[in-house]
């Protein structure tokens, strides 16, 4: 890898469009070029598409990451004219149409960026490490980790005679991810994990959500929000709007004066765009998206296009288009179609039309038979929405081989209330911990992390 | 976590029984131990129970971590006698009857030592990095990352217009878990990876197989080595026997003068005793193993039991029974039932039989429709010996919830060549690799694998 070959030397006969990540949008973007008059790349750092609308799941037991994340290359297997690269971006020379990767320089005809996006800590990036968020698998496996630990840490300590307080689990920000993620604890504290132990009491754990807003979900409409704060308590989850958290430290969190005891923190509160957005060199909201033109490209480069999370683009109405998948997949698609479109001769580039977002409508699960859901002006809570979400997101599960084994995992675990991937694996260590390393130094953390994952 | 709390001030009214391990041995041993009249703590490092005949599928992304491993806790839930701790063992004070940990000291009635063997490097701990073994889920997920990573980084030199050389794995060991590592190996390189890449072509992949004796499957009758070894190449592994592995560097072993390249080494070739067994302070043999009594108790202590791989026992022939499943099930019932007859005063401890291994067959499996199998003087090999290994396994799994599913995923990957794990988690380089870190400092090396551990 150290000579700087660079891949125009092989001069393809077709135009080359680049595509840098892989997920929704990404995805969709490529599958749209399937035997498209080019040759598509498709970089990403990792060798698997994550279908995140499932993370919590692994971050909660239900579900292992083999039946939510798929290498990139089975999804595309089919599709000769498009290859993939596990690499790193580092950054882009948008005049002389290249991408920068650690080792090479990957040229363009297309380039279509959809890097997405990870957690912000407004400020805070050393709350990292005591509450961390959940985008990617390795997060989920951090979480599922650390959460499972906290019962088998207190278990130790009660059976070793201590005082036993009911564990606190604060999860911040009650946006979707919050919400499934502090539904989902309250339920594996009632049900899975009730008769494993026998000195300590799983059900009396308490579950703690945390908004900065005077509302769960807000981005949905008020009745929804209001259900799904009902059916929060409902799976006894303590709520608590409007509450802004000031300081996170190993097991506590401080909203101003008062100050919580935390077996687990978790974040699910802010959005930061990918650093990738700032490298293309235009211009970026505050939360670091690339204010793209109404085609989806980046202005003064109209081969260049920014999709998904990575994009700021307002909708009819004024409104900035939500971090969602749907738009990023219709993002994608809406690209790729253009791209195939002025490669075929079919349309001029001067003649580009406008994207437009198609709402299919919301879906935000809460718990077991627990979800709201908005279809336009049709609004459900409860049984059914969840039904609605369960059906949504299997038959979603796209590229998925083994979807019907997820669904059977699903079904099985719905009536046994089992959580069939209960795993610790790495570190056995937790930030905060009474006799755990968050006193130790920094190096010697690592190591032990180190020496473990490498075991 | 703090105070050094005994468990003895609760003064328990019925015997306790400490089991240290939830391997086969330790586990058997508690469940027979279910309904007993005795309070029995099970104390393990992990949460969960590894099915360590299938961890070479979680190793080559066959099988997911949570089908092959279940907590312990949720397959000891039903019995109320028995209550579970994650906890280190640091030592025993056999005079005192304590079992130590960092945080406390468990006191015992009766004691299992059941803490099982990892790998041997005979004298090169320091190889350990460049060529991982294969004894815990975490051992497989980093195989697994080697493995696929090896492909993708092949394909994105070779994508960037770099030669391309064959990748060579190397498998050290021709054990069972050599053999099985090496035709998996095999058959992902021939099948599920054969249309993944469009630059290299992982059929090319060579997989070479090296055993210090002069055959494969040692352990095993002459005429099933010889079909084993017929079996192996019918596969396409490359094997090489009575041959010594004398140097093993980052990217490169050495068998005496010749040197081989080699994307990725893998170890199966020594077995270590948990250092656990020297702690007990009585005799042990070469491999650390404890030099047990006929009644698997060790000598001094006929409240001190040692079985599974940690002890060293002859047959009735003179020769040492091997570190496999079925001795460790046989001992751990055999003195679950030892002592509940004592504890229940049917025996006395004057009077204890001898333990007597009951020989139900060997099976190896080697790869898709490839094993061999003994039973007594039945001697079978090819698909029929597959079948038996794969009915006898699954019908194996014992309190593993998710049986079915397994057999369901197995079908579908035996009938569609497919490899549903195949997912790269944790750090994107590997060792040896041309611009990865194998030339790092020692420090950056391990910040980059906790850096991707944590996040």
């Amino acid at each position: 890898m150290n000579s700087k070959a660079a891949h125009e030397v092989e001069t393809p006969a077709e135009p080359r469009v680049v595509i840098v990540g892989a997920g929704f949008g990404g995805l969709n973007a490529a599958q749209a070029l399937a035997r498209a008059r080019a040759e598509v790349t498709v970089v990403d750092r990792r060798n698997h598409h994550t279908f995140q609308p499932l993370l919590y799941q692994v971050a909660t037991a239900g579900l292992s990451p083999g039946e939510i994340a798929e290498p990139i290359r089975s999804i595309l297997r089919r599709h000769k004219n498009i290859e993939v690269l596990m690499d790193e971006v580092t950054g882009f020379d948008l005049d002389h149409r290249l991408l920068l990767t650690p080792d090479e320089e990957i040229s363009y005809d297309y380039l279509i960026v959809a890097a997405g996006a990870s957690h912000a800590y407004f400020g805070h990036d050393e709350w990292e490490e005591f509450a961390p968020g959940l985008k990617t698998i390795e997060d989920a496996l951090e979480i599922r980790r650390r959460v499972l630990l906290a019962f088998e840490l207190a278990e130790r300590q009660a059976a070793a005679g201590e005082a036993a307080e009911p564990l606190n689990f604060v999860v911040v920000g009650a946006g979707p991810t919050g919400v499934e993620l502090a539904g989902t604890l309250a339920e594996i504290c009632r049900h899975a994990l009730a008769d494993d132990f026998r000195t300590i009491d799983p059900r009396r754990a308490r579950i703690h959500l945390i908004e900065g807003g005077p509302h769960v979900l807000p981005a949905y409409p008020e009745d929804l929000s209001r259900s799904a704060l009902k059916q929060l308590r409902r799976l006894g989850v303590e709520v608590l709007t409007s509450t802004m958290v000031t300081k996170i430290e190993p097991g506590a969190i401080y909203m101003g004066e008062t100050r919580m005891e935390a077996a687990v923190i978790l974040w699910a509160a802010g959005v930061a765009a990918s650093p990738l957005g700032k490298k293309l060199g235009v211009p970026t909201d505050r939360a670091g998206r690339v204010l793209v033109e109404r085609d989806l490209s980046v202005p003064g480069h109209p081969e260049v296009f920014v999709i998904g999370d990575l994009a700021a683009l307002n909708d009819d109405a004024g409104k900035l288009l939500p971090g969602v998948a749907q738009v990023a997949i219709q993002e994608g698609r809406f690209v790729a179609k253009l791209i195939r479109r002025e490669i075929e001769g079919k349309r001029l580039r001067e003649s580009r039309p406008a994207f437009h977002y198609h709402d299919k409508g919301s879906l935000a699960t809460i718990g077991r038979a627990a979800a709201v859901a908005q279809f336009g002006k049709i609004h459900i809570s409860g049984f059914i929405a969840w039904l609605t979400w369960l059906f949504v997101h299997i038959l979603f599960l796209i590229g998925f081989q083994n979807r019907v084994l997820v669904f059977v995992q699903w079904a099985w675990s719905y009536f046994t209330y089992e959580r069939g991937a209960r795993l610790i694996t790495g570190s056995t260590r937790l930030p905060g911990w009474k006799g755990s390393d968050a006193g130790a130094p920094k190096a010697e953390r690592e190591q032990e992390i180190s020496v473990v994952g490498r075991k």
